[in-house]
């Protein structure tokens, strides 16, 4: 591989021969000098080159080529670094020597003013936006802070199959394939699988991958696949436990983002990474609603859960009352949570479960799992499922299982309100919605 | 959560009350004294409970409850731990004072000789036993190192979509899914999405993700959903540069197994884990033939691949020749690759590529990537492909792009190799095959 110097590395590197390798963010074409923009992964570098054909227009085969640079192309400089103080773009300018051109572009289709469908279109060069560079940038970072945490705390990874012959969830959302002589469906969550860890004796485990609803929403919250990050852990007492573990999860995920982009992004984007405070504040949801009406907001809705103002209001109650971005609401009404959600001792009303809302907006669900399996089976019936179709998941119960609770969470709705962007669709590689396949 | 110490920290406790949480193994009932064998994730213990009742049997609760235990039921146990030389199982024993079953197991169907179907059938019991237990603990550890060495060489991690309009590789092996009122395909491989990464100006990136081939084999290396390692990165010469960050990886990947598992990996499969040297051996493939020919094996097939029996010959050769477990074999015939493979220069017929072959299976195919869009066109319409069809996929060549190459590996196939598995299905938390879709 050509020793090639990454352009956050010219600051420190002294006067003298580099090479560079990015795409032509702009060209300057003077009349006496040449200048380029070059960017790569790192940052953004100013070419330059005093031209040699002032009196002579064409005689100078390197000023030729730099005029015909268009926007996009990628190409490889090799020429003298100068520390100089009065360039604006870093301090620094590397002389034109050399220019090898690797691919030439054509006329780039979008703007920073581009619709974010435009934009979706051409995503690959969207992504170019040095925003976007740093959004995948400090994803990577927290989720391998979030790994290597999981690690140190001997879980095991697992990789649950995403084709299912039954829901996991839901039956309205599901997507259904061909598969050989029968018929499959994508999973909506690894819901089923990460827990039948638990009868298997993996103890404490923990899986990123991608999940599939086929929800025809077009919020900015919503896509209908997205990468769900989760976790389950044997021998739980109750959704405490789940919640001590996720909340200690976010911490080393949000240190470790802090550390390595805090800069970057108060610079970027203008906010200031906080890291969380340990514990979490908890609010149980009728609480929540206590405390919603008394500052005057109502949830209008039926079935006693939030809606996304009311969670918003109460994320503002929570950062004025305990300066905290995230808030637990917990022990959820069992008419709103699955039937695998386990049940309080003495009030059937209530379950071990709960929401985490992080900025106002919710991004993960998590509990205690109902283990007993003939309270399981109950629970299921009252929810209107058939347990016959349900077999393979009571068996995980039938055969010795330990206490166990986990969550869900959504990586990209964390990236999201981390990074205060306004849709997923800004955070996500390539987004999938009802009406976007391609590219 | 309750104190619950785990059955590996218990060699390291001073005598005196412990509590161990986990699962029924056996247990010996016998006149004066009972046995039971407790494992959890980490261990296996033996617990003890000298009969009060020998005199007027049944007037122990206790005893009647460790009579009443059967194999499989998840239970806590609180008793003294003693350290005792005589007990073969660690030399610790813990004599039960309090028991408590989370969860009472029906009878388990099968057993260690229970045929793999039938083992499938009931995956989650089977994960029980120690060696699966260990599998999935040596893939967490050699996958979690191959991250760390990529994020610490500022990869960018991306989430490919799942879900595509069209096809990724071969139209044959393609699952279709209904997608509201259109059709999507599952990826067969991230490959046109981490390229994509490539124009998009992210340098280098990973992923780990399932991938899905609607393969009708039933041989002991496919499956119909597995896990696809891959990477690509921007600027390199040849595939020698795609060779050079693989064989890295994988020696990070084996020191971390080596060092964390090595000595239970040889007590419960025989195998000494082997870091492998650097460089790993390179065989042009045309030389290969010429060796396994010069060593009596012509390969029998037309195309001028290898096939199973020639790879395993050509690991034995590289074995005694270099005492090495894995071999670069490159330079692969045009014909039997892809369209996207850049060739020689000069010479049409062979391409950058590789496959990577670990104890004399095929574990990864890696090449650099054609990313010159004219002779890119060509090649695709030489393998009989429509442009047109390829639209997406060519615009990523179109608007500015550095060459580029990278790899697919198989996980399931690494962890099956290192471990000496004889299939797959042995070292996949739940197998998907063209007959087998549940659990």
């Amino acid at each position: 591989m050509t020793a090639r110097t990454l352009v956050k590395q010219l600051a420190a590197q002294p006067d003298g021969p580099v090479s560079v390798s990015g795409w032509v963010e702009t060209v300057r074409d003077q009349k006496k000098v040449q200048f380029v923009v070059l960017r790569d992964e790192s940052g953004a570098v100013q070419l330059v080159h005093p031209r040699t054909d002032v009196e002579e227009p064409g005689t100078d085969p390197l000023a030729t080529a730099i005029s015909a640079l268009s926007a996009g192309t990628f190409l490889t400089v090799i020429g003298e670094l100068k520390h100089d103080e009065r360039v604006k773009l870093g301090g620094l300018e590397v002389k034109i020597e050399e220019l090898e051109v690797a691919a030439a572009a054509l006329d780039i289709p979008i703007a920073d003013d581009s619709s974010i469908d435009k934009r979706l279109d051409w995503r690959f060069l969207d992504l170019r936006r040095p925003e976007q560079n740093l959004v995948f940038r400090v994803q990577t970072t927290f989720l391998h802070a979030l790994r290597t945490w999981w690690v140190e705390h001997d879980f095991i990874e697992i990789h649950t199959p995403k084709l299912m012959a039954s829901a996991s969830e839901s039956r309205a959302e599901l997507f259904e394939v061909e598969y050989f002589e029968t018929k499959a469906y994508l999973a909506q969550s690894p819901q089923f699988f990460k827990q039948m860890a638990q009868p298997a004796g993996f103890g404490k485990v923990f899986e990123v991958a991608p999940a599939f609803r086929a929800d025809p929403s077009f919020t900015s919250r919503h896509a209908t696949e997205f990468i769900s990050v989760d976790a389950e852990i044997s021998w739980v007492d109750s959704h405490e436990d789940v919640m001590a573990m996720h909340e200690q999860l976010l911490v080393a995920g949000l240190t470790a983002v802090k550390e390595k982009h805090g800069a970057e992004i108060e610079a970027t984007f203008g906010i200031e990474v906080t890291v969380p405070s340990l514990p979490f504040p908890r609010i149980p949801l009728a609480e929540a609603h206590r405390i919603l009406e008394s500052r005057g907001y109502t949830v209008p809705r039926a079935d006693g859960d939030l809606d996304p103002e009311g969670e918003r209001r109460l994320a503002e109650y929570v950062k004025e009352q305990y300066g905290h971005e995230f808030v637990f609401v917990t022990d959820y009404a069992s008419n709103i949570r699955p039937f695998y959600h386990m049940r309080h001792e003495g009030d059937a009303g209530l379950t071990n479960s709960y929401d985490l809302l992080f900025n106002g907006v919710e991004i993960s669900t998590g509990a205690q799992r109902e283990h007993r399996v003939d309270v399981l089976v109950e629970q299921a019936k009252e929810k209107g499922l058939d347990p016959e179709e349900l077999g393979f998941y009571l068996d995980f119960f039938r055969y010795g299982v330990p206490p166990h609770g986990g969550f869900g969470m959504g990586l990209n709705r964390v990236t999201m309100l981390l990074l205060h962007q306004p849709s997923i669709r800004e955070v996500t590689y390539l987004f999938r919605g009802p009406n976007r396949l391609t590219p």
